[in-house]
């Protein structure tokens, strides 16, 4: 093999794909980049057991040919090559030579042959959205996917697919998120629940621009997202979704006007007096126009009151700080609702148009 | 006590005395901060065994007292206070009361009966640099000391004052960093050993500005650091320092000449072939024009040419490549000169006034 490229192509291509390389494995082709020049075209792929990256790398190819090379080691070089064209050779011993100014490496290649290459999937299903939604979208659910593996549908993101809606969720048990979006075309009923890991990394290599798109192409087992110059092979978790339309109600009897801003600060302030792991509620009081927050540990205590507009009647209610923090930040408007019933339901925040919902469950405290 | 300040003032005040926090101790009170409210001035102080830092808050006192307090949970809570006026008050049980518009903190305090004051000295020795001088002696040489304690000086940085010329030293066996500053004043002979984790602290504090200046008072057993609002008194490495002057002759058989950037990046990129705690070297060849670097490991091997304008005689030489680093990124000039003798003697680096020299000795290596 023997291909030429720019520093900066090949440093991209690298950091793209890496992201598929697992922090930790014994399988010795999984820490690797294959490298393929075939057909005048040069792409770099990664592949670990649940999801593989390829990119097709901006370059020209001098002598066809497949290389593997372990990741991190390669990532290091190119990074710090000079600026400038960089030329890689393999020899028949599987030695990687890369060629920059007057600078060269001879590293260790493997042939690749035990490479397991992305699976191809029939184009039959497949939508359009913008790279930047997208990444809304992800940022805006994944952090309420439980990182516990024993509900394995609790590690995904829900994408369902209806008509032209689409609805992607995420819930652990003590919290959901749920985002709306118009699609531009009409497609025919889906679930998808897609790994977190998986959605996570993409969000990472998306650009997030408005202007460029992402086709997601989808069976039964499978997604596939396309962009630019890459395309991320994802399989689905498999097994029937939790319903949400019959999971909660969305009913309640306050509504809570507030400032989201000074509402998260707020919530912030009462963390700090929290250890880590410790499981403390904060403590909300709604009264007329005031909302008190307070909190006391072993650390000390805290409180505070917040201008707030409430409707209904008055209620004292504990939540796990990080979660609220978490769905606030997630939200951009600057004045947020807050729905709620009693002690022991729910926590709601919607906007009027349903574009977000966030759903999460209170924590028991002893306030006598 | 009962003091009043602005949000700013106690969080840049807490964040200057928190670097004398050590990060582990035993000892609660080292862990605390020292409020102390008296003849209408606000200090705080911590205090370690090897050092400690006093910083005077802009501020009112309204009742006069002294309370001691938990540094990193202080530290937390004044950061994120809102921005603001903010109070902060006591009572008998030592409790802290901090307020800052509607936030209320109740935290726990200590009498501040067990702490240590900083120890005063008289101010008969004294010298003033300025603040940005400091900052960069401090920054050109400490990477030079040793972290190993078994010589006890090699943890040190020798400030080795002699008439109107300061020299500031630092070495660990293998290397030594050595800078020349000329004072404004002429003083009597003296040699300080300053701690490094002292200086260390004292170069994260310092505003590095060319207008402010720095005070430093000393006796035989300590040393005072007066600047801006804060004072850091630290006590002194005893015992009599190696003799600079005795350790090497600033004698040479081969010059060379070369770019300083393009230096560092060759040397950053034969490192990447180094698994952390391997003791391999760069070899470095010098012929006529050229400097070749290579290096050879398990990872990889890697080669390079430099352009370097070379007087005398060819010579192959190893060392370690991050000895050749920090050296190099402490050194402002664009061309620098190394000086050689034969493939056992040190490497020299100095510019023409002799403000700088870095000495690195060499690595064996099996060549043949």
């Amino acid at each position: 093999m023997k291909i030429n490229c720019s520093k900066k192509a090949i440093t991209d291509s690298v950091s793209i794909v890496s992201r598929a390389i697992p922090s930790r494995t014994n399988v010795t082709i999984m820490q690797c980049i294959i490298i393929n020049a075939k057909d005048g075209n040069i792409t770099l792929t990664a592949n670990n057991n649940e999801f593989g990256i390829k990119n097709l790398l901006k370059g020209e190819v001098k002598e066809e040919g497949l290389i593997a090379i372990d990741a991190k080691i390669f990532e290091s070089v190119v990074r710090r090559l000079p600026e400038g064209e960089v030329l890689i050779e393999t020899d028949s011993n599987f030695r990687v030579i890369i060629t920059c100014q007057s600078s060269k490496f001879n590293l260790p290649g493997r042939s690749g042959d035990d490479f397991v290459a992305l699976p191809e999937i029939e184009k039959e299903n497949e939508f359009t959205i913008s790279q930047y939604t997208l990444k809304e979208i992800i940022l805006q659910t994944i952090f309420c996917i439980s990182t516990n593996e024993n509900n394995v549908l609790m590690t995904g993101v829900l994408f369902e697919i209806n008509g032209d809606k689409l609805r992607v969720a995420a819930l652990d048990g003590h919290r959901i998120a749920i985002r709306n979006i118009e699609l531009r075309q009409s497609y025919s009923e889906k679930k998808l629940v897609i790994p977190g890991n998986t959605l996570n990394e993409i969000s990472r290599i998306l650009s997030g621009e408005v202007e460029k798109s992402v086709n997601i192409i989808y069976n039964d087992q499978n997604v596939i997202f396309e962009f630019e110059r890459t395309v991320v092979h994802s399989r689905l978790i498999q097994g029937e979704y939790f319903n949400l339309d019959q999971m909660f109600r969305m009913e309640y009897e306050l509504k809570v006007t507030l400032k989201r801003r000074p509402f998260i600060e707020c919530v912030e302030r009462a963390t700090l007096l929290i250890k880590e792991g410790d499981r403390k509620p904060v403590i909300m009081s709604f009264t007329d126009d005031n909302l008190e927050m307070r909190i006391s540990t072993a650390l000390g205590s805290m409180n505070e009151n917040l201008e707030a507009t409430k409707t209904g009647p008055d209620l004292l209610i504990g939540f796990n700080p990080r979660f609220l923090i978490e769905a606030l930040r997630a939200i951009d408007d600057d004045d947020i609702n807050l729905y709620l019933s009693n002690p022991r339901s729910p926590l709601f925040m919607w906007d009027e148009n349903y574009k977000y919902t966030y759903v999460i469950l209170p924590i028991n405290f002893n306030n006598r």
